[in-house]
Protein backbone atom coordinates (compact mmCIF):
# COMPACT_ATOMS: atom_id res chain seq x y z
CA UNK A 1 0.00 0.00 0.00
CA UNK A 2 3.16 2.20 0.61
CA UNK A 3 3.20 2.67 -2.99
CA UNK A 4 0.05 4.40 -3.09
CA UNK A 5 1.67 6.89 -1.20
CA UNK A 6 4.27 7.86 -3.26
CA UNK A 7 2.28 8.20 -6.64
CA UNK A 8 2.07 11.64 -7.52
CA UNK A 9 -1.01 13.18 -8.99
CA UNK A 10 0.53 15.94 -11.86
CA UNK A 11 0.25 19.21 -9.92
CA UNK A 12 -1.91 21.72 -11.10
CA UNK A 13 -0.50 23.78 -14.07
CA UNK A 14 -0.93 27.76 -13.88
CA UNK A 15 -2.97 27.62 -17.22
CA UNK A 16 -5.31 24.79 -15.33
CA UNK A 17 -5.59 26.73 -12.82
CA UNK A 18 -6.56 29.91 -14.71
CA UNK A 19 -8.82 27.76 -16.57
CA UNK A 20 -10.80 26.50 -13.75
CA UNK A 21 -10.64 29.65 -12.27
CA UNK A 22 -11.76 32.28 -15.54
CA UNK A 23 -8.64 34.27 -14.21
CA UNK A 24 -5.40 34.73 -15.27
CA UNK A 25 -2.90 36.23 -12.53
CA UNK A 26 -0.75 38.74 -13.02
CA UNK A 27 1.15 41.82 -10.87
CA UNK A 28 -0.45 45.97 -10.74
CA UNK A 29 2.45 47.85 -9.68
CA UNK A 30 1.53 51.24 -8.51
CA UNK A 31 3.94 53.72 -7.78
CA UNK A 32 4.16 57.20 -7.00
CA UNK A 33 5.12 59.98 -4.14
CA UNK A 34 3.77 59.38 -0.58
CA UNK A 35 -0.35 61.13 -0.89
CA UNK A 36 -0.42 60.44 -5.20
CA UNK A 37 -3.16 58.79 -4.41
CA UNK A 38 -1.94 54.84 -4.47
CA UNK A 39 -3.75 53.62 -1.94
CA UNK A 40 -7.75 54.55 -2.87
CA UNK A 41 -6.53 53.66 -6.52
CA UNK A 42 -5.96 50.31 -5.23
CA UNK A 43 -8.70 49.96 -2.92
CA UNK A 44 -11.37 51.03 -6.25
CA UNK A 45 -9.66 48.99 -8.52
CA UNK A 46 -9.61 45.85 -6.29
CA UNK A 47 -13.37 46.55 -6.19
CA UNK A 48 -14.05 47.25 -9.50
CA UNK A 49 -12.47 44.02 -10.85
CA UNK A 50 -14.36 41.54 -8.10
CA UNK A 51 -17.79 43.45 -8.41
CA UNK A 52 -17.80 43.68 -12.38
CA UNK A 53 -15.37 41.36 -13.67
CA UNK A 54 -15.47 38.37 -10.90
CA UNK A 55 -12.00 38.30 -10.69
CA UNK A 56 -9.84 38.23 -7.57
CA UNK A 57 -7.36 40.81 -6.65
CA UNK A 58 -5.83 40.93 -3.42
CA UNK A 59 -3.79 44.69 -1.84
CA UNK A 60 -0.37 44.17 -0.73
CA UNK A 61 0.24 47.47 0.90
CA UNK A 62 1.79 48.89 3.94
CA UNK A 63 -0.93 47.90 6.43
CA UNK A 64 -0.53 44.42 6.07
CA UNK A 65 3.24 44.10 4.88
CA UNK A 66 4.88 46.70 7.06
CA UNK A 67 3.62 45.31 10.00
CA UNK A 68 3.64 41.57 8.98
CA UNK A 69 6.06 39.88 6.98
CA UNK A 70 8.60 43.19 6.68
CA UNK A 71 8.50 44.32 10.29
CA UNK A 72 11.94 42.98 10.81
CA UNK A 73 12.58 45.70 8.20
CA UNK A 74 14.21 49.23 8.66
CA UNK A 75 14.74 52.02 6.46
CA UNK A 76 18.54 51.39 6.01
CA UNK A 77 19.26 51.02 2.20
CA UNK A 78 19.65 47.57 2.34
CA UNK A 79 16.58 46.99 4.61
CA UNK A 80 13.99 49.09 1.77
CA UNK A 81 16.05 46.89 -1.19
CA UNK A 82 14.85 43.71 0.46
CA UNK A 83 11.50 45.28 1.54
CA UNK A 84 10.67 45.71 -1.87
CA UNK A 85 11.99 42.49 -2.98
CA UNK A 86 9.98 40.26 -0.54
CA UNK A 87 6.86 42.67 -1.87
CA UNK A 88 7.86 41.48 -5.50
CA UNK A 89 8.16 38.18 -4.48
CA UNK A 90 4.74 37.77 -2.59
CA UNK A 91 3.11 39.59 -5.59
CA UNK A 92 4.57 36.86 -7.52
CA UNK A 93 3.20 34.39 -5.40
CA UNK A 94 -0.50 35.38 -5.78
CA UNK A 95 0.17 35.98 -10.10
CA UNK A 96 0.89 32.56 -9.81
CA UNK A 97 -2.24 31.44 -7.73
CA UNK A 98 -3.78 33.20 -10.80
CA UNK A 99 -4.83 35.98 -8.59
CA UNK A 100 -4.23 40.01 -9.49
CA UNK A 101 -1.73 41.61 -6.87
CA UNK A 102 -1.95 44.90 -6.79
CA UNK A 103 1.22 46.87 -4.88
CA UNK A 104 1.06 50.17 -3.00
CA UNK A 105 4.14 51.58 -2.10
CA UNK A 106 5.92 54.43 -3.17
CA UNK A 107 9.03 52.00 -4.29
CA UNK A 108 10.75 55.32 -5.92
CA UNK A 109 13.89 53.99 -7.08
CA UNK A 110 14.06 52.47 -10.30
CA UNK A 111 16.33 49.57 -10.18
CA UNK A 112 13.92 48.54 -7.12
CA UNK A 113 11.44 48.08 -9.20
CA UNK A 114 13.13 46.72 -12.15
CA UNK A 115 14.16 43.64 -9.51
CA UNK A 116 10.29 43.33 -8.98
CA UNK A 117 9.70 43.56 -12.75
CA UNK A 118 12.46 40.77 -13.54
CA UNK A 119 11.77 38.15 -10.63
CA UNK A 120 8.29 37.90 -12.30
CA UNK A 121 9.90 37.75 -15.94
CA UNK A 122 10.71 34.13 -14.04
CA UNK A 123 8.89 31.38 -14.67
CA UNK A 124 7.54 29.75 -11.23
CA UNK A 125 8.86 26.40 -10.92
CA UNK A 126 7.01 23.79 -13.30
CA UNK A 127 6.42 26.68 -15.64
CA UNK A 128 7.65 27.84 -18.85
CA UNK A 129 6.24 31.46 -19.18
CA UNK A 130 6.87 34.57 -16.52
CA UNK A 131 3.77 36.50 -14.61
CA UNK A 132 2.62 40.02 -16.28
CA UNK A 133 3.99 43.09 -14.30
CA UNK A 134 2.26 46.49 -15.12
CA UNK A 135 3.78 49.56 -14.48
CA UNK A 136 1.19 52.03 -12.95
CA UNK A 137 3.04 55.74 -12.28
CA UNK A 138 0.70 57.52 -10.38
CA UNK A 139 2.04 60.95 -11.34
CA UNK A 140 1.31 64.09 -8.98
CA UNK A 141 3.66 67.08 -8.17
CA UNK A 142 5.20 67.10 -5.04
CA UNK A 143 2.94 70.33 -4.47
CA UNK A 144 -0.03 68.66 -4.80
CA UNK A 145 0.71 65.61 -2.82
CA UNK A 146 2.10 68.03 0.19
CA UNK A 147 -0.53 69.74 -0.08
CA UNK A 148 -3.09 66.97 0.43
CA UNK A 149 -0.53 65.52 3.32
CA UNK A 150 -3.34 63.63 4.88
CA UNK A 151 -1.10 62.19 7.39
CA UNK A 152 1.17 64.80 7.82
CA UNK A 153 4.35 63.18 6.79
CA UNK A 154 5.30 66.48 4.36
CA UNK A 155 5.48 68.31 7.66
CA UNK A 156 7.41 66.07 9.49
CA UNK A 157 10.23 66.05 6.35
CA UNK A 158 10.08 69.65 6.25
CA UNK A 159 10.40 70.23 9.79
CA UNK A 160 13.03 67.40 9.34
CA UNK A 161 11.68 64.83 12.11
CA UNK A 162 11.17 62.44 9.10
CA UNK A 163 14.64 62.06 7.43
CA UNK A 164 14.67 61.11 3.66
CA UNK A 165 11.47 61.68 2.87
CA UNK A 166 10.91 60.93 -0.93
CA UNK A 167 10.15 64.07 -2.63
CA UNK A 168 11.11 66.26 -0.47
CA UNK A 169 14.85 64.95 1.12
CA UNK A 170 15.31 61.78 -1.17
CA UNK A 171 14.40 61.02 -4.77
CA UNK A 172 11.61 60.12 -6.58
CA UNK A 173 13.03 58.24 -9.83
CA UNK A 174 10.04 58.44 -12.68
CA UNK A 175 8.97 55.52 -14.48
CA UNK A 176 10.73 55.64 -17.87
CA UNK A 177 8.19 52.91 -19.81
CA UNK A 178 4.92 52.32 -17.22
CA UNK A 179 2.56 49.92 -18.72
CA UNK A 180 0.05 52.93 -17.47
CA UNK A 181 0.70 56.24 -17.24
CA UNK A 182 -1.46 58.37 -14.72
CA UNK A 183 -1.23 62.12 -14.93
CA UNK A 184 -3.85 62.31 -12.41
CA UNK A 185 -4.13 65.59 -11.11
CA UNK A 186 -7.78 66.64 -10.67
CA UNK A 187 -8.37 63.46 -12.15
CA UNK A 188 -11.20 61.62 -10.36
CA UNK A 189 -10.02 58.46 -8.85
CA UNK A 190 -12.63 56.57 -10.90
CA UNK A 191 -11.01 57.69 -14.10
CA UNK A 192 -7.61 56.33 -13.00
CA UNK A 193 -9.17 52.91 -12.56
CA UNK A 194 -11.09 53.02 -15.84
CA UNK A 195 -7.55 53.60 -17.36
CA UNK A 196 -5.86 50.70 -15.30
CA UNK A 197 -8.74 48.47 -16.44
CA UNK A 198 -8.78 49.70 -19.91
CA UNK A 199 -5.38 48.54 -20.43
CA UNK A 200 -5.93 44.99 -18.51
CA UNK A 201 -8.37 44.59 -21.04
CA UNK A 202 -5.93 45.76 -24.38
CA UNK A 203 -3.69 43.12 -23.07
CA UNK A 204 -6.50 40.33 -22.78
CA UNK A 205 -5.84 39.68 -19.24
CA UNK A 206 -9.67 40.09 -17.93
CA UNK A 207 -12.80 37.95 -18.56
CA UNK A 208 -15.33 40.12 -20.16
CA UNK A 209 -17.61 42.48 -18.70
CA UNK A 210 -20.40 40.75 -16.37
CA UNK A 211 -23.87 41.44 -18.03
CA UNK B 1 -11.43 68.59 -8.11
CA UNK B 2 -8.28 67.23 -6.31
CA UNK B 3 -10.97 66.44 -3.37
CA UNK B 4 -11.90 63.51 -5.54
CA UNK B 5 -8.82 61.83 -5.27
CA UNK B 6 -8.51 61.99 -1.33
CA UNK B 7 -11.90 60.46 -1.42
CA UNK B 8 -11.65 57.15 -0.32
CA UNK B 9 -14.26 54.24 -0.88
CA UNK B 10 -14.15 51.53 1.90
CA UNK B 11 -11.88 48.78 1.56
CA UNK B 12 -13.49 45.68 0.41
CA UNK B 13 -13.63 43.59 4.28
CA UNK B 14 -13.00 40.69 4.46
CA UNK B 15 -16.49 39.61 4.75
CA UNK B 16 -17.82 41.56 1.63
CA UNK B 17 -14.49 39.39 -0.31
CA UNK B 18 -15.52 36.15 1.21
CA UNK B 19 -19.49 36.95 0.39
CA UNK B 20 -18.59 37.72 -3.35
CA UNK B 21 -16.48 34.43 -3.60
CA UNK B 22 -18.19 32.37 -2.15
CA UNK B 23 -15.38 31.10 0.06
CA UNK B 24 -13.82 31.72 3.48
CA UNK B 25 -9.79 31.95 3.85
CA UNK B 26 -7.67 29.74 5.78
CA UNK B 27 -4.02 28.11 6.33
CA UNK B 28 -3.73 24.43 6.21
CA UNK B 29 -0.55 23.52 7.67
CA UNK B 30 1.01 20.44 6.47
CA UNK B 31 3.87 18.76 9.22
CA UNK B 32 5.73 15.92 9.52
CA UNK B 33 9.24 14.35 8.21
CA UNK B 34 10.41 14.40 4.77
CA UNK B 35 9.43 11.63 2.35
CA UNK B 36 5.66 11.37 4.59
CA UNK B 37 3.86 12.96 1.72
CA UNK B 38 2.82 15.91 2.43
CA UNK B 39 3.71 17.41 -0.86
CA UNK B 40 1.72 14.18 -2.67
CA UNK B 41 -1.30 15.26 0.08
CA UNK B 42 -1.07 19.36 -1.03
CA UNK B 43 -1.49 18.39 -4.81
CA UNK B 44 -4.50 16.57 -4.19
CA UNK B 45 -5.77 18.30 -1.72
CA UNK B 46 -5.82 21.42 -4.27
CA UNK B 47 -6.89 19.80 -7.30
CA UNK B 48 -9.71 17.95 -5.12
CA UNK B 49 -10.82 22.22 -3.75
CA UNK B 50 -10.95 23.00 -6.79
CA UNK B 51 -12.47 20.44 -9.09
CA UNK B 52 -14.78 19.77 -6.23
CA UNK B 53 -15.77 22.64 -4.64
CA UNK B 54 -14.53 25.73 -6.79
CA UNK B 55 -12.72 27.20 -4.28
CA UNK B 56 -9.59 28.22 -4.60
CA UNK B 57 -5.95 26.85 -3.07
CA UNK B 58 -2.76 27.66 -3.45
CA UNK B 59 0.25 25.41 -2.54
CA UNK B 60 3.57 26.90 -0.63
CA UNK B 61 6.16 24.67 -0.50
CA UNK B 62 9.86 24.54 -1.12
CA UNK B 63 10.20 24.89 -4.64
CA UNK B 64 8.22 28.38 -4.58
CA UNK B 65 9.64 29.77 -1.48
CA UNK B 66 13.07 28.37 -0.68
CA UNK B 67 14.25 29.46 -4.67
CA UNK B 68 12.27 32.94 -4.11
CA UNK B 69 11.08 34.87 -1.14
CA UNK B 70 13.49 32.88 1.32
CA UNK B 71 16.44 32.52 -1.03
CA UNK B 72 18.62 34.44 1.17
CA UNK B 73 18.12 32.64 4.20
CA UNK B 74 20.43 29.35 5.32
CA UNK B 75 20.19 26.90 7.71
CA UNK B 76 21.03 28.30 11.26
CA UNK B 77 18.69 27.97 13.88
CA UNK B 78 17.74 31.70 12.88
CA UNK B 79 17.62 31.21 9.42
CA UNK B 80 15.00 28.36 9.94
CA UNK B 81 12.94 30.20 12.39
CA UNK B 82 12.50 32.96 9.89
CA UNK B 83 11.65 30.55 7.05
CA UNK B 84 8.83 29.57 9.42
CA UNK B 85 7.91 33.30 9.95
CA UNK B 86 7.53 34.77 6.73
CA UNK B 87 6.10 31.23 5.68
CA UNK B 88 3.37 31.83 8.15
CA UNK B 89 3.02 35.77 7.15
CA UNK B 90 2.80 34.93 3.47
CA UNK B 91 0.06 31.95 4.30
CA UNK B 92 -1.89 34.66 6.91
CA UNK B 93 -1.87 37.19 3.46
CA UNK B 94 -3.43 33.90 1.63
CA UNK B 95 -6.32 33.22 4.16
CA UNK B 96 -6.60 37.12 4.42
CA UNK B 97 -7.70 37.37 0.83
CA UNK B 98 -10.08 34.58 1.17
CA UNK B 99 -8.00 31.49 -0.65
CA UNK B 100 -6.77 28.81 0.86
CA UNK B 101 -2.67 28.78 1.91
CA UNK B 102 -1.45 25.06 1.89
CA UNK B 103 1.79 24.93 3.46
CA UNK B 104 4.14 21.85 2.69
CA UNK B 105 7.28 21.62 4.89
CA UNK B 106 8.76 19.20 7.57
CA UNK B 107 8.25 22.29 10.45
CA UNK B 108 9.59 20.17 13.11
CA UNK B 109 9.66 22.72 16.21
CA UNK B 110 6.54 23.36 18.22
CA UNK B 111 7.47 26.37 18.44
CA UNK B 112 8.08 27.53 15.17
CA UNK B 113 4.31 26.22 14.49
CA UNK B 114 2.85 27.96 17.52
CA UNK B 115 4.11 30.94 15.84
CA UNK B 116 2.45 30.76 12.98
CA UNK B 117 -0.36 29.94 14.25
CA UNK B 118 -0.33 32.86 16.75
CA UNK B 119 -0.02 35.10 13.85
CA UNK B 120 -2.92 33.92 12.24
CA UNK B 121 -5.18 34.51 15.52
CA UNK B 122 -4.07 38.56 15.22
CA UNK B 123 -6.33 40.26 13.01
CA UNK B 124 -5.69 41.46 9.66
CA UNK B 125 -5.89 45.28 9.27
CA UNK B 126 -9.51 46.75 9.47
CA UNK B 127 -10.89 43.33 10.56
CA UNK B 128 -12.24 42.21 14.19
CA UNK B 129 -11.04 38.39 14.11
CA UNK B 130 -7.70 36.51 13.04
CA UNK B 131 -8.02 33.60 10.19
CA UNK B 132 -8.56 29.73 10.82
CA UNK B 133 -5.18 27.61 11.11
CA UNK B 134 -5.78 24.15 10.52
CA UNK B 135 -2.40 22.04 11.61
CA UNK B 136 -2.54 18.43 9.72
CA UNK B 137 0.14 16.10 11.12
CA UNK B 138 1.27 13.36 8.48
CA UNK B 139 2.60 10.65 10.77
CA UNK B 140 4.51 8.52 9.14
CA UNK B 141 7.54 6.74 11.11
CA UNK B 142 11.30 7.21 10.51
CA UNK B 143 11.42 4.02 9.05
CA UNK B 144 8.84 4.04 6.76
CA UNK B 145 9.79 7.39 5.56
CA UNK B 146 13.83 6.06 5.11
CA UNK B 147 12.71 3.00 3.14
CA UNK B 148 10.77 5.77 0.40
CA UNK B 149 14.20 8.41 0.50
CA UNK B 150 12.15 9.35 -3.13
CA UNK B 151 15.30 12.09 -2.81
CA UNK B 152 18.18 9.97 -1.09
CA UNK B 153 17.89 12.23 1.74
CA UNK B 154 18.01 9.91 4.69
CA UNK B 155 20.67 8.37 2.60
CA UNK B 156 23.05 11.43 2.83
CA UNK B 157 21.63 12.05 6.85
CA UNK B 158 23.37 8.60 7.08
CA UNK B 159 26.30 9.21 5.70
CA UNK B 160 26.73 12.61 7.38
CA UNK B 161 27.08 14.56 3.99
CA UNK B 162 23.70 16.33 5.44
CA UNK B 163 23.69 17.78 8.79
CA UNK B 164 20.67 17.83 11.28
CA UNK B 165 18.75 16.03 9.53
CA UNK B 166 15.22 15.39 10.69
CA UNK B 167 14.70 12.50 12.31
CA UNK B 168 17.81 11.13 11.85
CA UNK B 169 20.14 13.49 13.19
CA UNK B 170 17.95 16.54 14.49
CA UNK B 171 14.36 15.77 16.41
CA UNK B 172 10.59 16.27 14.76
CA UNK B 173 8.34 17.54 17.72
CA UNK B 174 5.02 16.23 16.94
CA UNK B 175 2.01 18.41 17.41
CA UNK B 176 0.20 17.79 20.35
CA UNK B 177 -2.92 18.74 19.43
CA UNK B 178 -3.00 18.71 15.47
CA UNK B 179 -6.72 19.85 14.22
CA UNK B 180 -6.38 16.85 11.84
CA UNK B 181 -4.03 13.60 12.21
CA UNK B 182 -3.03 11.51 9.93
CA UNK B 183 -2.00 8.32 10.62
CA UNK B 184 -0.92 7.48 7.26
CA UNK B 185 1.52 3.94 7.25
CA UNK B 186 -0.53 2.34 4.24
CA UNK B 187 -3.23 4.73 3.78
CA UNK B 188 -3.85 5.83 0.30
CA UNK B 189 -3.69 9.14 -0.55
CA UNK B 190 -7.03 9.70 -1.05
CA UNK B 191 -8.17 8.89 2.13
CA UNK B 192 -5.73 11.18 3.79
CA UNK B 193 -7.38 14.20 1.64
CA UNK B 194 -10.88 13.18 2.35
CA UNK B 195 -9.94 12.97 6.04
CA UNK B 196 -9.26 16.97 5.53
CA UNK B 197 -11.62 18.02 3.47
CA UNK B 198 -14.14 16.05 6.24
CA UNK B 199 -12.56 18.15 8.99
CA UNK B 200 -12.92 21.35 6.93
CA UNK B 201 -16.72 20.27 6.41
CA UNK B 202 -17.14 20.08 9.64
CA UNK B 203 -15.88 22.70 10.48
CA UNK B 204 -18.59 25.11 7.87
CA UNK B 205 -15.22 26.12 5.94
CA UNK B 206 -16.35 24.84 2.45
CA UNK B 207 -19.41 25.32 0.36
CA UNK B 208 -21.33 22.68 -0.23
CA UNK B 209 -20.20 20.04 -2.91
CA UNK B 210 -21.20 20.93 -6.23
CA UNK B 211 -23.70 18.60 -8.29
Amino acid sequence: MATNITFHAPALTKTERSTLRNQQGLTIWLTGLSASGKSTIAVELERQLLHDRGVHAYRLDGDNIRFGLNKDLGFSEADRNENIRRIAEVAKLFADSCSIAITSFISPYRKDRDTARKLHEIPPPGENTGLPFVEVHVDVPVEVAEQRDPKGLYKKAREGIIKEFTGISAPYEAPEKPEVYLKNVDLPIKDAVKQIIAYLDSQGYLPAKKE
